[in-house]
């Protein structure tokens, strides 16, 4: 029998992600402050603490693993990765963006707490994101400068923040399938995609290894947008934790608007395989996370 | 003769600042790109260029030469430390902030670009501060993590944002003068501080050198907002730039509504000379420019 196959099935992807999304709801809630002034701390753990599927700090954490990467390190940075994503959700949420009042089965956080102490928890919130990867001790200096690179890249104008200003734009409009995938490589991809390099430079990795983690973190990331957007037309807003429908309502452009709902699914499952055949290419030795990882995405129903 | 004197005599301080400004201001242009997506570049170049004093990336360049800091390094956090003023202003006048309307003699962000592309031009010009303090080469990778670590400790909910949050919750309400204090030590004074190390950070700079400039920063960094509130009652919007007498009309706590004028002006007399004896005491050979901006941080008109 081949003891690749006996691995596979002795690894258990519940029981792994149960012990990761514990240490890092453990170093979220000890990291993010309930004492910052004026209700901020308070308004930042709102927005953090006991919400979402911990996505991104998996990845981090799976690409670190597989390398055998510093786990101070890969905890930092699955932290951070996630304050930047609850940022960016609570900056998205705001009425002056997608106005929207539900997120995660929770009233958001503007709606909690006012607009202003929103904009601020989230500006904070990202912050503490580059707080979080330049500890005094623990991690090693020329790995936090990489890894703070890394995250503000994949936030930034030429990452997250600007795929958001290309979909703001695009609203209302037709995009080509190039133009919907430059935006969603920006605005959701960049972060995936920084997860995992930052995973991977939890260690000293191979170069070979460390393309192909970043080629699966490309396709995990433009497949977890097209899945999103196929979830907003099929799933309802119990199971979605916020409002299916939005994207039609709001007249945003789509993947299952542009390639119609099958395209999509098949497109998804292409991913999924391309993430696959990128872990196969890692000569990594144990990718079994990762490759749960990339399944979970795209056959997840929230 | 004393040649510390003749030192004095010779330092030209706006020669000084203009040679500094200008390499700022090179520096920003190219650092800001304005081929970020969907007219985010744009709207970040607004936020940042032609405007401003520049007082924080004088204190960092200022604070790296008197410690024979390395220079690329302070460029780079000069312009990072502006960019999180930058992005702190454009969030700050947004309409569930300050709903101002005026800044620096022109339209505020959100008035020019909407709301929510002002919101994400500040979060992407956050991520960029971060950016430019971790380049791939050029900077030692222990001076990067250092430079991050100060800043995001400054811009964030133990630093800007929560002196925002502590300012944003005491409108309307009586301070004591310790929570006042405490509120702009945060809110402006953290960064202006954190610029000061930053500069010094940016060599090996002795012990003693670095604990005397982290008290010139602590007292310029509350003689600035000191000054900040008699301007904003004795100075007319011509000369601020932006919308006078705002503290009054929205009944924030200032220096001046606490303390009296005349003893704020006193207040911010003896903070200067504070940050003069720190300089003294920093046993740096020449300190001529740090002690060039404390007087003008007191002694301008707008």
């Amino acid at each position: 029998m081949d003891s690749a196959v006996v691995l596979a099935q002795d690894f258990d992807f519940d029981a792994w992600q149960r012990v990761q999304r514990d240490e890092v709801e453990d170093c979220l809630s000890r990291w993010v402050s309930p004492e910052a002034p004026a209700g901020l701390g308070e308004a930042m753990r709102y927005a953090v603490l006991d919400g979402g599927k911990r996505l991104r700090p998996l990845l981090v954490l799976a690409a670190s693993e597989a390398v055998g990467g510093l786990r101070e390190a890969a905890l930092r940075g699955a932290c951070a990765a996630e304050l930047i994503h609850a940022y960016s959700l609570v900056h998205d949420d705001m009425p002056c963006m997608d106005n929207d009042v539900l997120r995660r089965g929770k009233p958001t956080v503007h709606v909690q707490f006012g607009e202003a102490e929103a904009l601020l928890a989230g500006d904070a919130l990202q912050a503490l994101a580059f707080e979080l990867l330049t500890p005094e001790t623990g991690v090693p200096a020329a790995m936090q400068a990489t890894l703070c690179r890394m995250l503000a890249r994949a936030a930034g104008a030429d990452g997250m923040a600007g795929g958001q200003a290309i979909d703001l734009a695009s609203v209302g409009k037709m995009l080509t399938e190039d133009q919907l995938r430059r935006m969603h490589r920006l605005k959701t991809g960049a972060l995936l995609r920084a997860c995992v390099v930052m995973g991977a430079a939890c260690a000293d990795a191979a170069e070979d290894a460390r393309e192909a983690l970043a080629e699966y973190g490309a396709a995990i990331g433009l497949a977890f947008q097209v899945v999103d957007d196929i979830l907003d037309v099929i799933a309802d807003s119990a199971t979605l934790g916020k409002t299916a429908g939005k994207d039609a309502a709001s007249d945003k452009p789509t993947y299952v608007s542009l390639l119609g709902l099958e395209p999509a699914q098949r497109y998804a499952e292409e991913l999924r395989e391309a993430a696959h055949a990128a872990l196969a290419r890692s000569g990594l030795s144990d990718t079994r996370a990762l490759a749960a990882l990339a399944d979970a995405v795209v056959r997840r129903s929230h």
